[in-house]
């Protein structure tokens, strides 16, 4: 990595970038998003329980931070068995893993960052729980600090999409709230910032549990890039007058052939751009690529509580008895997909023969 | 009319459908839709200034009941000068209608039933302000008449769209509460019903001001229709799912071109349901055609207040000083409309020949 990128983190890392994720002395904290925009509480975890809850719960959200507070949870749920022989901790080690890996079933980050720990631990030499226990730890620092360095690379990759004068949408929240710094989606918006383009950006509220309007937009507005609040349901009058000149949002997973999974609603604005003509990008880290799955096909969709849909800050909003779906994520296919922007460049289509050089 | 569209009438304005507008003993009821669900309350409207804030506030919405709140608006704010000359009487008339018309600058029903009620004030030979009070009573009980007809008359014509084991898609509320009986998107809906035609409705919930949720899904559960509440950004999903064979909508107002103008997020069903291939109508009672409008661009479009974004129930749901959007209204062009159901017949392409022929 040359120079100039070393300084382009250490300018993107400061205060402005919200932290999801933090290990510090020995224990996670997670900033329980659920609270955004009214507080920004870091909540110190003190079980594999409660890191199973705040994965469920969407404290903590995003697939690259989900990876990541799988991995120090798995920490968590072991500091307590660090007495164990070597063979007891591992097997525990596993049950603990199958545990947290069941908070969320859509996030391939997860299994993806729990396989890998229990391999470190597995292909370590140490001889007991308690060297066991650190080469989790070790592990844990590494999955993080290298989806630092992936989020830095979407931005360098992405941000010469991004023009002066340009207005950009983005859905839900793919930022740096969801992994462990400049974010997916946004991480070429904090680049392009940082060269001193001029741009505005377009957040989607993103129904029902508003993460654009209660997280993307707070963490743009924090880093003084310019924001402009939408409903779901106005993204095509934006595009209409002429406002959107770029689309870029995140992923929870892209198959094989360039199908991408993500939030609800992401389908619906991709077929707007193709229709308005507006090139229509997906920030996706290699953690995200998932060649097992051939197509879109292959993704799980998770439905989630009716309440989500019926109920709003506690306040009842349709009638009872009401049938309801609320399928969290939905699949876009790969020929609404301009591009996909990972760290290692921008694969374009034909995705499975580029996906598969690039990552396979 | 024949025997059975009577009798569909009497089937179907039963205490099923609710009451948006009422006039009784000379008094104006309008029921507050925006405390639905959770209270069905009539308030007794007592001045020119509660009507016009009902409007504006949203407690009577959709154009034909906006347009009859209206005319019985003029009734509520001319009682009190009925001891006036017959010129006076016109001149104060004049200056009312112009008020009440301010409430609401896109709802064209709006400026026709106030134009109506002070043309056949005007025109009538009443010599005092008394006679011409009871002139304008008259008037609006026969707009209001002629809406229930209306809404009959696009029911009966939509409703052979509407096959058993359909799912049909509607957006924000075009229904009887929109309306005088029927309403005019779910017009169709009621009367295929009443025929005994099985069917499933998805209901965009449509935000900001949730007329989905709030009150197409509780008019429809009422009636006894199976109907399932979606957040607007799964629109897409259930078109992909394959679960959704038409799409209904209403309308504020209708360009001689056949542009349709509705609650912001039409443009983006639209869109989709072209994608998808699935045929997009919109109930147009002929009040809401505008041929003065040559295009769907000489349709102004309000603004609303942030808030309505920013904020759900009184709880802030976005961080202070966010710059926001909040059209209230779309354009859709007419290339995507598959026809209009009026209460002439479905107008399909060429909508500037064709509307002419039947409207013009």
């Amino acid at each position: 990595m040359s120079a100039s990128n070393q300084s382009t983190i250490s300018t993107l890392s400061a205060d402005a970038l919200p932290r999801a994720v933090e290990w510090r002395q020995g224990e996670l904290y997670l900033l329980d998003q659920t609270r955004l925009p009214h507080e920004a509480a870091m909540e110190k975890q003190e079980s594999a329980e409660q890191v199973w809850q705040a994965i469920k719960m969407l404290k903590v959200r995003g697939a690259p931070a989900i990876g990541v507070a799988g991995a120090y949870g798995l920490c968590v749920a072991m500091r307590g068995h660090r007495d164990l022989t070597a063979e007891a901790f591992l097997a525990e080690m596993d049950r603990q893993a199958a545990y947290l890996d069941s908070s969320r079933p859509t996030a391939v980050n997860l299994g993806w960052a729990l396989k890998r720990m229990c391999d470190a631990a597995r292909r370590s030499a140490a001889g007991d729980g308690r060297a066991l226990y650190d080469v989790l730890v070790a592990e844990a620092e590494a999955i993080h600090e290298e989806d630092r360095r992936l989020c830095l690379g979407m931005g360098l990759n992405g941000a010469d999409l991004i023009r002066d004068g340009m207005g950009i949408l983005t859905h839900c929240n793919a930022g740096a709230l969801a992994t462990s710094e400049l974010g997916t989606a946004t991480a070429p918006m904090y680049v392009a910032q940082s060269r001193g383009v001029k741009f505005r950006v377009y957040a989607d509220e993103t129904r029902p549990l508003l993460q654009g309007a209660r997280l993307t937009v707070w963490e743009l507005q924090r880093s003084g890039i310019d924001v402009t609040l939408i409903t779901d349901n106005m993204a095509a009058q934006m595009m209409k007058e002429g406002r959107i000149d770029l689309v870029i949002t995140g992923t929870d997973r892209v198959a094989a052939n360039g199908d991408v999974a993500n939030k609800i609603g992401t389908l619906g604005v991709a077929i707007l751009a193709r229709y308005f003509d507006i090139p229509f990008y997906v920030a996706c880290p290699s953690s995200t690529i998932d060649l097992n799955a051939a197509t879109g096909e292959d993704i799980p969709i998770e439905e989630r509580d009716e309440e989500e849909v019926t109920a709003f800050g506690g306040r009842r909003t349709a009638p009872e008895g009401v049938g309801v779906r609320n399928p969290a994520f939905d699949v876009t296919p790969n020929a609404l997909v301009a591009g996909l922007i990972t760290e290692k460049g921008i694969v374009r289509a034909p995705y499975e023969e580029n996906l598969r050089a690039l990552f396979g």
